[in-house]
């Protein structure tokens, strides 16, 4: 028997025994908020896709423990008091949540989401939220990435089997499509987010039969509407392709040639195999076959194929796309900014470190957009306290959130507020939209930033700002924290 | 409600729809011989881990397709015969399944599982067999180097937050310790594989108290065995080390400091910080205080932490091992050696491309490992078709896979078939061991291996040798397809 999965578990040991420190020394009233939030857009980009918050939602509203969970940690842990183990026993998340949309593009230092919670609650989905965000977002970007380089071109994930296991390469489809992909191959995505999974053939299909020809006349007989043929099993150019054109012909010349219809490559050469078989192809009077490719393909390759003129329609993209190959983690952190106790007193909490990137905003805060009047792109974003409003009529000054001497002034803007309210005490508050929709969101989103921060080379540097307030609660925090530190 | 995972649709949508034509042309009941075997050792490293057959042998008994299943099907793709529907809405896996065992050191080439089943099932498990064999592979790989240089340190996995997804962090680690992790944090992990999961403070923890010296405090009450201390929030040396010492000196005069106890550090010049650390708490008279270390460790930093003379008991390895940060992708591949018609006639099948590199190996094949009888140590390995015999007492002469030229006599050798049968006509007929007994194996498994195998940089190449009746076959086979094929 298949055991089930306890997302209830998935998380790092330290969570659940600090929340034992904090029910048994007196902190369990305590409110605290948390920011989760990436230090570094990967790839070297300039920007990165929020994905995850739908699975996130599930996560929190499942969030319990049952008998068997308690009996294994009571077993096993024997530092953890039968207080906790009953408090565990009867949890529920009661907290606030605020989070951006799905498919928003974020920057480093954005409280992306903002966690506010009885204490021990707040801790304890520090990982399991780390983990899906990391990872969807990682891959919803990658994928964005691709959706750039491949312009209007079909898109597909093939990614599965490369994936690190079936769950990644489920919600690696979920994130390939929110970043722009227009299908995936995986048929529990089809199930579970309602796009309807893609294939063409496979080698073993074509080796099945007796020969390559025999092949493609059987998948066609059966695929009428979608006959894309697999042509590099033996020899692309003088077997595939030829195999390929005669089908063509003979489907023409019985009328049966109405769905889409082409070939795929998935190894040699691309850029001089698919120039050559479009020759053919063209040659033959068949303009209007399609030719995919697959094989390794990214961004850059897509790219570099393009630009050396391959004849490629559709691209099929795995291993590089689900794996996030050249930048296979998002550095994503979750890191307390105060704490509240029960009388409502705040303290601001910060971790200082040497790195001055390291360093964390404290407080509870919120984050503008600001956008240009004239142009509706987006010029910078400013992290403010929550309670600060900001006067679209005056100008506004911003400030480098690290190199504070350089600064520019903003008019003519008008500022969209990002944070959106999730759960509010425990209760769920927001609808989920659905995968089209995240995924035409952040088409549309990309649309408003200026092409220099979507780039893959050098990208420019998009302004994050903390707000005058913000910057003076961390400069005092700083000053004392170190003074009352030091020894 | 958490919408529950399907494994049986976990699969590219042409496997399915391979077998939609197959049912329906006439290729029902032949019988087809697949290999899974990687082409590659990942990290640029001479070996390779097999991972993953315990979730293998679940995802093949638990295989079947529901009602909902089988009416999404028919809904959303039309090409799918009713035929087939029904065939799918009874399935049962019925083939046999050979596989190494799991962390048995593999290399390229090797058939690790070999499936022999009606042709359709063979296909329909094809994606879900290769995404959990990538994944665990892959990450027990990187942990059989991380434990090459943690030497006999305590090496736990950190990794969680990082892994794509919940269900990674859980088979991640898994795999990382049957490669040789002593344990994780991974509470999941604990109630799937029975491993205790560890941790020590998170700087939250730390941040929720008024001070530092009150946080380790608190820890050490209710965790009196394991007074490890997070050393890093504020100020490593000034603060965190003063802070703990103060502590260790107070525990010990109160005769309370029994279990292990020491520090942790998250950040900073790890070298640095803890050779200081360790001259701090030598002076202080705590030479048994363990100092652990973590923060983006991997198999080359540690080695270069320990060159450099770092006083780290503790690896705590996170990110670049849960992700296989630096070869993210395992390019385990599935395909077709042999095709067996109703009658029982066989036909050889290859993939014949221009790398020859990608030119598979046909027929139904097993693999002899080769130890010399002086040493134990293995010598080489041998595939060779199912039904050869190794004559132990003739000398064997051995060739170079790719470069025939080049070759050896074996004798005063023994040899030790690899595959084991798994599934035998659908029926389990194997015992998986725990995770404890497959670490253990991999670890003297290891031991079997000539260092120079083992080593990260530049590590020789092992050599897998075909039979020379394999070498006849697929040189015959190569000369009359091409024949065929080419027009």
């Amino acid at each position: 028997m298949e055991k089930i999965r306890k997302p209830q578990l998935a998380t790092d040991y330290y969570q659940l025994s600090a929340g034992n420190v904090y029910k048994i020394s007196g902190l369990e009233n305590k409110t605290a908020v948390f920011d989760l939030f990436i230090r570094k857009n990967p790839f070297e980009g300039g920007y990165t896709v929020f994905a995850g918050l739908e699975q996130i939602i599930e996560y929190i509203q499942n969030l319990s423990f049952s008998g068997e969970d308690i009996d294994m940690l009571r077993k096993n842990h024997p530092e953890m008091s039968d207080e906790y183990l009953e408090y565990l026993r009867e949890l529920k998340f009661e907290g606030d949540i605020h989070a951006v949309r799905e498919g928003t593009i974020i920057f480093p230092q954005e409280p992306i989401i903002r966690i506010k919670a009885p204490l021990i609650q707040a801790q304890l989905i520090e990982t399991s939220l780390l983990t899906i965000v990391n990872h969807q977002s990682l891959i919803a970007t990658k994928a964005s990435r691709v959706r750039t380089s491949a312009g209007s071109d079909v898109v597909l994930d093939f990614g599965m089997r490369r994936a690190h296991g079936m769950e990644a390469g489920l919600y690696g489809a979920r994130a390939a499509i929110i970043g722009g992909c227009n299908g995936t191959s995986n048929v529990e995505a089809e199930y579970r987010f309602g796009i309807v999974s893609k294939g063409t053939m496979q080698h073993a299909f074509i080796m099945s039969f007796k020969d390559e020809y025999e092949a493609f006349e059987a998948f066609a007989k059966y695929n009428p509407n979608n006959v894309i043929l697999l042509i590099d099993t033996y020899d692309t150019l003088a077997s595939g392709a030829v195999n390929a054109i005669r089908l063509f012909d003979k489907l023409q010349k019985e009328g049966k040639l109405k769905g889409t219809y082409g070939v795929r490559l998935d190894s040699g050469d691309l850029a001089y195999l698919t120039k050559k078989v479009r020759e053919m192809f063209d040659k033959a009077g068949h303009k209007n076959a399609k030719i995919s490719a697959s094989s390794d393909l990214d961004e850059f390759l897509i790219a570099d194929l393009k630009a050396q003129g391959a004849k490629i329609d559709m691209w099929g993209v795995g291993t590089k796309m689900i794996t996030a190959y050249d930048c296979p983690a998002l550095g994503g952190v979750y890191k307390m900014s105060e704490i509240i106790d029960e009388d409502g007193t705040k303290h601001y909490r910060m971790k200082i470190s040497d790195d001055p990137f390291k360093i964390t905003n404290p407080g509870c805060k919120k984050i503008y957009r600001l956008y240009n009047k004239s142009t509706n792109k987006a010029e910078a974003d400013l992290i403010t306290l929550d309670d600060e409003v900001i006067d679209e009529n005056k100008p506004l000054k911003i400030y480098h959130p690290f190199f504070s001497f350089k600064q520019r002034v903003l008019d003519n803007f008008y500022a969209k507020e990002l944070l959106e309210c999730i759960f509010e005490k425990g209760k769920l508050v927001y609808d989920s939209p659905d995968i089209k929709e995240i995924s035409d969101y952040h088409a549309s989103e990309k649309g408003t930033f200026w092409e220099e921060y979507i780039r893959f080379i050098n990208p420019s540097e998009y302004h994050v700002d903390i707000s005058d307030k913000l910057y003076d609660i961390k400069k005092q925090f700083i000053k004392e924290h170190t003074k009352k530190q030091r020894i």
